[in-house]
């Protein structure tokens, strides 16, 4: 029986939690009030995400460093930490040069090899995901950088999923999807994407009545998967 | 100038964290799990809202008992808690038997006593507000009861809010919506109904571009700014 990864014609990555670690403002976040980094830093994020459901479902559409501003303001008062216009421009241009997970510079230049087009497609907008990919100099293996902004809504509308369809002329089931999140891997597989969730913290699957295809522990599992179903 | 409240015909309330307080499950979590009572109902209850967001988002809808008892078995699963059945039927028949916060009763009766119309609308399905309602005995103040089953898509959807219109047949501008869910709320303002959010913890509001018209830090404070409306 053929290895389904063998009609892979592209990868398409989730950006934020899956290339770029979101809580490497960790320190960042220490510094200006110490001792509430990791708190601020997770309670930013969750509410960065509840925001883009909330305002997808409202059809309010904001761009992502709205969003982002909004959910950080948000977080800080929540903690009672003061934020002044110094420590958020600070903390949003941090969010423009998140580190990437160690292994994933590595993964894509193998995967680059593999001949698959790479992708990304995120929640980010078109002018966050810029110097992100810039910084982290991942253009020579990503050719194509997708933002949810082209549909004006965010993850996991199947609009958003489509984009990629769309923009790389590739259908749905030679598209194979990868991201830490795992609710965003479960509305690329009912999508019809063929997905990869990278389960790094060892995290249950999400109950969401659809599961990704293949779970792995980091990035770097992924180039042995690909090569094995195409040679 | 007229007080805007003096327009309003109906008030719809939201029911879980609003009427019902959805962390008195806390003592029987604890019972079961002792230590673990407080971080179990707080992950149940966040993985509930997250569900019916991403559910509604993926166009994927399965009804708030599914989505409860999924994010249950998610909740167990991520702190490592063995959820067997009898567990799990205990938990899930506590959800149908949830305590009202202490103020709700007497504020209803006297809500009710200013002529307005009350409703429920509720992400919950139909065969779980039957129980709640008749087990806190609020069927004497409440004439409507209002699920979002009917549109099979969750809150902050407009759908969701446009059921009441359609049901209690007032037109929007003349219905209070009254939740402690500050994004509840929020959607229901975007919608069109004048909003009260209860504020019962003196959390910050949340930063979706639009903000509730009332902020109350209970329901005992809405009967007071009913009567001094229509008086």
């Amino acid at each position: 029986m053929d290895n389904p990864l063998s009609s892979l014609r592209a990868l398409v990555f989730d950006a934020y939690g899956t290339l770029f670690d979101v809580h490497s403002v960790v320190k960042l976040c220490d510094e200006l009030w110490p001792g509430k980094g990791p708190l601020l830093s997770q309670l930013w994020r969750a509410k960065q995400l509840e925001y883009t459901w909330l305002r997808s479902l409202m059809r309010r559409y904001q761009d992502f460093s709205q969003v982002t501003e909004a959910a950080l303001a948000y977080a800080c008062a929540s903690l009672g930490l003061a934020l002044d216009d110094a420590r958020r421009r600070r903390l949003l241009g941090a969010y423009r040069e998140l580190a990437t997970f160690p292994e994933v510079r590595e993964a894509l230049a193998a995967l680059k090899a593999s001949k698959l087009r790479l992708a990304i497609l995120s929640n980010g907008s078109p002018a966050m995901l810029r110097p992100l990919v810039a910084h982290a100099s991942l253009g020579r293996s990503i050719s194509t950088v997708l933002s949810v902004d082209a549909k004006k809504i965010y993850k996991p509308a199947p609009a958003v999923y489509r984009l990629a369809v769309e923009k790389l002329r590739v259908p749905k089931s030679a598209i194979g999807f990868v991201s830490s999140n795992c609710w965003d891997a479960c509305g690329a597989r009912a999508f019809g994407f063929r997905t990869f969730w990278i389960n790094r913290t060892g995290a249950p699957v999400d109950a969401l009545g659809v599961a990704p295809d293949h779970v792995i522990r980091g990035l770097n599992e992924l180039p042995g998967l690909i090569r094995a179903a195409v040679s």
